[in-house]
């Protein structure tokens, strides 16, 4: 049993949005497919996963470094103790060699997204979907059938208005969401609390809005944004400020009694122990948000929990970055507190598979052996091309 | 005035070395050419640099967004204020366009190396040593004639005895250096203490002697050294542990209390007020050693000194990475702690200008225009075909 090839396409987003912080209109990602000589249903097994969204494709590292390592090594050097399928744990260790300390974000999208590939081949392999895979691996293997799904949007275009944003929002809450996540800081602090007001109108209950900044504020506006929102006590605040910017983060904390949310810029288990050590977060409310593919993983994520568990975290406070099928996996997996949706934005990039239900909130896990882009058509057209050297 | 064209070239350093955390064989490096249509001397005037070493070339980064970033741009928009000469701090922000918050590495690297050959061009164009630019602009105009150099090596190689460490040591002091850096953590505890109590014999005092673990100890292991190594009081003891493990440095320093120096593998100015706000680094006695052209170059490096002085650091407390003729300018121009080389290591990029001198322990610095690479021969051919764009 052995990987036969590790091929990677850079794809554009073709987005329009823009954040507070920057715009999406040059973005790209890395799909990347890992083909195995091991046969289902009269075809090579080949695992997938892409970047997720808002860092750049990194192909280069790939074909120059991980890739290569992962090629060159003695098939059965990865392999798990049965011999029977990949170990996703042996694999990153072999894509790590010669890597200097430090300096995470140059390596860890381009060496998560292939582990993540290569545990969509070893879930194919068990014939088991990937969210029953890493359940057995690391909750226990304890069964979930749901889990809470938000929705992203409430960007800021040119012309649109509060009354538009409130119909962005029916429109998300008649497809089953119950819970929405809008955009702040692209705007003054009035125009902002307009939207939130008129976004509460919507939606009913402060527990069913979060806001997200981006990462966009300095100090005065991040303090300043803290104690306008404070009173709504909405779902949470998400990026007040700069994601290392412990000590600013601190100072949020103390004027922002109602949860913050921040993680999606942080791309190591030492950043993020860091950061619930030094940003002033609270283990009973607050919500961290990393992205498993763009942070060396899942074996490496494994490890960021326990060592969040260690510290008193408990897995309902994550949801991590990344509204697709990989993240659902994750959440369902791991058992976490839930994953985001951002259905018809990031072109095939964004959502679930095609026959993927929202109801009161949740998303039922897929069936499909894997991670199951199979179930998602306009994505697997790109992933199944790659997958065939074509 | 403008650029006309931006090249890299992906070099390996086809180097054999291993320290304590991992080695270099794969190890390349990017060299980047900022060709400009202001002709000195019958050619356009051509800015250099390169990504120091440690960290792989990053080509990709620059073709696909931050060279097009640049091209792109009116070029009026990226001349200083009287538009007689480039301006890197505008380039800096144009290159920074469209980039998502936090996540350095994966773009500091590549962005600095080309804002540090701005910087040539922009030297060569003003028709003066880079290192005068600067400490007009970032040192009130201080010429300084030399700076300090120390020496680095003791790396571990196969058969390598205590006799052969102390024959490299007398071989750099015959060379003209006072102050030489030796590996250890590729040994066990006692034979590092034989090797440091060998080197002690050969350099004669304590403050001459300093040693580099290269962020390879775990918890256990760094500690015990902190405690071994504390009595020798040797000049400094650098990267004693992972490079973002600010909770574990600061019990380091608890038990270390010789100097300790970190900082050549973080790469923003947050992640550096981080180090100084959590690491339990003190500013009367620790060196911070931060990598300029891996950090968003020049301009960036500016804003980390003023950070720095804000919380009572001086500057000859930084002793920038990378023994090569970028560091030499930027350690004079800013008037820093001084500076490290290692000559005859990483092939052609490593070392000074061939002409340059070290007479007891101090380095001349030049009096070429701009960086001065035309001065060291085998590293300028290769920055000449690219230039040529041969």
């Amino acid at each position: 049993m052995k990987i036969t090839a590790i091929r990677e396409a850079a794809i554009p987003l073709k987005s329009t949005l823009r954040n507070a912080a920057f715009d999406f209109s040059e973005m790209t990602t890395s799909v990347v497919t890992v083909v195995t000589d091991v046969v289902r249903e009269g075809r090579p097994v080949a695992g997938f996963a892409f970047n997720s969204t808002g860092r750049y494709a990194c192909g280069a590292q790939m074909r120059e470094r991980f890739i290569p390592r992962i090629l060159k090594a003695e098939p059965d050097s990865l392999l798990n103790a049965a011999g029977d399928n990949l170990e996703p744990e042996k694999i990153l260790a072999c894509m790590m060699s010669r890597e200097k300390p430090g300096g995470h974000t140059e390596r860890s999208v381009a060496i998560g997204t292939i582990e993540v590939a290569v545990w969509d081949a070893v879930a194919k392999i068990a014939g088991k979907p990937l969210h029953r895979v890493l359940a057995e691996r690391y909750n226990g293997g304890k069964p979930v059938a749901k889990v809470p799904c938000y929705v992203g949007g409430g960007w800021y275009e040119p012309g649109k208005g509060v009354k538009d944003l409130q119909d962005e929002i029916r429109e998300k809450l008649d497809q089953g969401y119950t819970t929405m996540k809008i955009k702040v800081g692209g705007a003054s602090i009035p125009q902002d609390l307009r939207r939130i007001e008129a976004a509460l109108r919507v939606v009913k209950s402060s527990e069913r809005l979060a806001v997200d900044a981006n990462a966009a504020f300095d100090r005065a506006r991040a303090l300043a944004y803290a104690k306008a929102l404070a009173p709504y006590e909405l779902r949470w605040l998400e990026e007040p400020c700069d994601p290392l910017d412990f000590a600013l983060l601190t100072d949020v904390a103390r004027d922002y009694p109602a949860p913050l949310a921040t993680g999606e810029n942080l791309f190591s288990t030492q950043d993020v122990q860091n950061l619930v050590s030094y940003g002033g977060l609270r283990a009973d409310r607050d919500i961290l948000q990393m992205d498993v593919p763009q942070s060396y993983g899942i074996v490496q994520f494994a490890r960021t929990v326990a060592m969040l568990e260690g510290r008193g975290w408990k897995r309902n406070s994550i949801f991590p970055h990344g509204g697709n099928q990989m993240t659902l996996a994750i959440v369902g997996g791991f058992g976490l507190g839930g994953c985001e949706a951002y259905p018809g934005v990031f072109g095939p990039f964004a959502g679930f598979a095609d026959d993927a239900k929202i109801e009161d909130g949740f998303i039922g896990l897929p069936d499909r052996p894997g991670i199951g882009f199979e179930g998602q058509g306009g994505l697997f057209e790109i992933m199944r091309c790659l997958a065939d050297g074509a």
